[in-house]
């Protein structure tokens, strides 16, 4: 297997006529991406990513996009129980110098709580593991339906969400998923449920969001916004009922050696004319 | 079986020729707490709390006394693990409206990490389930060694401490746990680690936690710290290595249903001759 590096920088390798394996940047820049019709023989894009919204237009027909979600479920599974503890323990304000705790106060535990994984593929399954210990009930959403998974379609979405107490969105970005948690699906949840986002902001209706934790009927821990960066004074800013990092879940330690690995085996997979893993589009 | 309240306010109840077993309340007032020499038949004292170090000393000779360690296991393991993710993602600052993430930062995850669990009963056990999914490795020790459940005893610590960047630390406040985690114990852990406490303050060198938090070298997430509360000024409270919650693992909606249980069951072991739960000291 011959590889070259290109980083957009340079002149095109001369390799380009060969090229079967494109493997993109973590951080998708002009570069690499634009080149992507110009590869005659192009049967497979390796994105590094788990969110592929902004790489699958620029597939060609007939190749395959790969995505790296099953890499990224590790740090991003970790960051979606983190932002509920953080969330249900109110870490951050009880944290504070200034803090004097009520006799009376309790928090609510996740141990007890009914949670919704929405979206159940390599990150939705990562994020089950870790409740796995925590005493609470997990229930499954995923776009297609899994019986033998005990997962359920977006058709169940109304009987469940009004039975959680927490929602943890870890769905891609599509078409059929803009806006998914809008006005009508976040009024189904009961008061006090904490809405957990570490997939992409436009799942959630932003709007929407604001009006439930606003008005106190619900909570929010947010790795991912819409708009990304929030400007300074947004209301998901300034309201105690949300925490936001700012999309930092996938950025740990955790990730380099496991890329490392899972392109290596990728690449190994694609010479031996095995079955890829993360496939999105399959192309070929 | 009969039931008497006592508050400590009221008369004493005429049953206290009688009463075998006496429940403490979960927050220790002056009243019930002093008239355990006053019951002529009493066999049992049931804390309802995880620590009994202020308890031990009022237990009468040949009264057994057992602790709810089994109970508090799931809040306050819960918070183990809610300290250990947020001080790994640094959320407390991350979280920050002014924060901007450097393109560059990445944060230790958990997963990967070498975690020691300090204290092998019902919290460190519940601990150790809760980190299960989370693709960590675990090491275990425990006052008495337990191969059979690869606990360690305290003599594997130089060589344990070495080697693991987590130490959760879930004692009980003893003659021989106080300071257990002094100057020597804290040199001995690798550049970066982190200390977590969720049992006693004392259990910790306060002074020699403060000058490996001031010079940068570890890091500590505490719920409970000595003294307790934290003056304000105290460096455990001004180091951005530490993160410090004021004593309230224990105090979430999951306590009050299993102590209920806890206590029925366990006096309905008492009434049937059964072996107690959580026996600290076996009196009777």
């Amino acid at each position: 297997v011959g590889v070259d590096r290109y980083d957009g920088s340079t002149p095109l390798p001369t390799s380009v006529d060969e090229v079967e394996f494109f493997v993109l940047p973590l951080v998708l820049g002009p570069g690499p991406a634009a080149i992507l019709d110009q590869l005659p023989r192009l049967r497979v894009v390796q994105a590094l990513s788990a969110g592929v919204e902004d790489i699958v237009p620029l597939v060609p027909p007939n190749v395959a996009l790969c995505n790296a979600s099953s890499v990224h479920s590790t740090s991003t599974a970790e960051m979606a129980v983190a932002l509920v503890l953080a969330a249900q323990r109110d870490l951050v304000a009880v944290s504070r110098r200034d803090f004097v705790p009520d006799a009376r106060l309790i928090w609510p535990s996740l141990a007890d709580r009914r949670v919704l994984i929405l979206g159940y593929g390599a990150i939705g399954r990562a994020v089950e593991a870790r409740l796995a210990g925590f005493e609470c009930e997990v229930r499954r959403v995923a776009r297609r339906a899994r019986p033998d998974e005990h997962v359920d379609d977006l058709a169940a979405l109304p009987r469940l969400l009004a039975e959680v107490e927490i929602v943890i969105v870890c769905l891609p970005l599509t078409s059929a998923t803009r806006g998914l948690v809008n006005a009508a699906f976040l009024a189904t949840l009961p008061d006090g449920a904490l809405v957990v986002n570490v997939a992409r902001g436009p799942v959630i209706d932003t709007a929407a969001l604001v009006a439930e934790v606003q008005n106190g009927r619900l909570r929010a821990a947010l790795d991912v916004t819409d708009p990304e960066p929030l400007p300074t004074g947004h209301p998901l800013r300034t309201s105690s009922a949300v925490l936001v990092t700012p999309h930092v879940a996938g950025r740990t330690n955790a990730l380099a050696p496991r890329l490392r690995d899972f392109v290596h085996d990728q690449v190994l997979r694609y010479v031996h004319g095995e079955p890829l893993h993360d496939v999105v589009t399959d192309g070929y």
